[in-house]
């Protein structure tokens, strides 16, 4: 795992691929087949122009009552509530809602720190990190003949264990979800344990690099996984509703 | 990241630390400071001799009437409920506990899968991973000299995601859980995330290496996190009962 180096502050419209392969030629790799490249959903973001003046946001009825409650900018949860379909969870300081992607997390995944213009601007998710995954896989396929995985990450809380991991929020040319249903176990029988987040492992192991903080390294390059040739988007790794015993 | 070849079916009251020097050795690596090395709950529990003959489990009656709810073997039932302080959701094929080592977690962490024994024996978690963590650690410090981060992993369900990932049950020499609060982000702003689940993310990285499956790499190394010089064990990641707006 490298965390690439020398990556620039991202403003909409860059071309993350050709980003992406600068900062690899300065890490002085080549990208080959089966290498998987995360990307963190804030520069994709970035890149897709998904960054939002709270100025012009105006709270609904419903976002003021919510802020009251979560003690929250209504601007920023007029912006939660428009980018989810449900809220879970409110109360001081939490507001957990199903994001109209289908994951449930909390502040729909909008992000304030570390865009310019600090408190007044806000960061919404990709609006399709699954097709903007599959966009970067493709460029890098045509402009360097390597297959490459892409994961787009972000960093959610889970409901019974404190701090913060890596998910994916977006991938393309690898399993997002693998199905390890009939694999034998030492001892020849089949595995009871059978389905592998194996898109939100790479993002948590991409997050041991990248941080949170100021390191500014949002891209790392994963090199020696398995070549899988079954592939499915971030999207299987949102449980259906009507298997969630938690709503 | 290097899973540890060569590592032998573990019994009862073998000493892994040596075991895990074997191994190293044949993978030509000498430990240093601010190594991870991380190791799976199994071969921790089969080291630990906690495997339990199901024949031995008389089912109570409380344990009989979640199997049928379950649908699962009264006497895996009995064990998972002697193992729990609570359970949080019971339906077919799923029973979700609160363990008593203070997370939540499906048929608290009991296995069935490559076990000696088969059908016939199941597998508790370690009694009290975090002092078998320190205990390894402890161990390999004295033989090589060397401060060696250690987690105990398992494999986790999510309830609003799905496929399992990695989790740390258990860690010595290196922080389960970061605490970033205060560090400048980009801007220079405080960051608004505020904790992170390192143990975990190690856990999940490593299970990239180790798998589910056939593969019998029970142990990986880790090399070129930074050491941290603050340390808190895997218990910290649990979230404290009052804070689970999910129970």
């Amino acid at each position: 795992m490298t965390a690439l180096p020398g990556i620039p502050l991202i403003a909409s419209g860059m071309d993350l691929s050709a980003v992406l392969l600068d900062a690899l030629a300065q890490a002085g790799r080549a990208l080959t087949h089966g290498d998987v490249v995360v990307v963190t959903s804030k520069i994709v973001s970035k890149a897709e122009g998904r960054s939002v003046r709270l100025n012009d946001v105006q709270p609904s009825a419903e976002a003021l009552r919510l802020a009251v409650v979560t003690d929250k900018d209504p601007r920023i949860v007029e912006l939660v509530l428009r980018e989810s379909t449900a809220v879970s969870r409110a109360s001081r300081g939490v507001l957990v809602v199903r994001h109209r992607l289908g994951f449930v997390s909390a502040n729909a995944g909008i992000d304030q720190s570390n865009v310019a213009g600090g408190e007044q601007t806000a960061l919404l998710l990709p609006l399709d990190p699954d097709a903007s995954a599959r966009a970067i896989s493709d460029a890098l396929l045509e402009r360097t003949g390597a297959r490459v995985g892409i994961v787009i990450s972000d960093s959610h809380g889970r409901p019974f264990r404190m701090g913060n991991v890596g998910v994916a929020i977006g991938a393309a040319r690898l399993p997002a979800l693998r199905d390890l249903r009939g694999e034998p176990d030492l001892y020849g029988r089949a595995l009871k344990i059978t389905l592998q987040a194996y898109a939100d492992m790479i993002a948590s192991a991409s997050a041991l690099l990248t941080g949170e903080g100021a390191e500014g390294l949002p891209a790392v390059l994963i090199r020696g996984l398995p070549e899988y040739s079954s592939h499915n988007p971030a999207s299987t790794l949102n449980r259906p509703l009507e298997q969630d015993l938690y709503r």
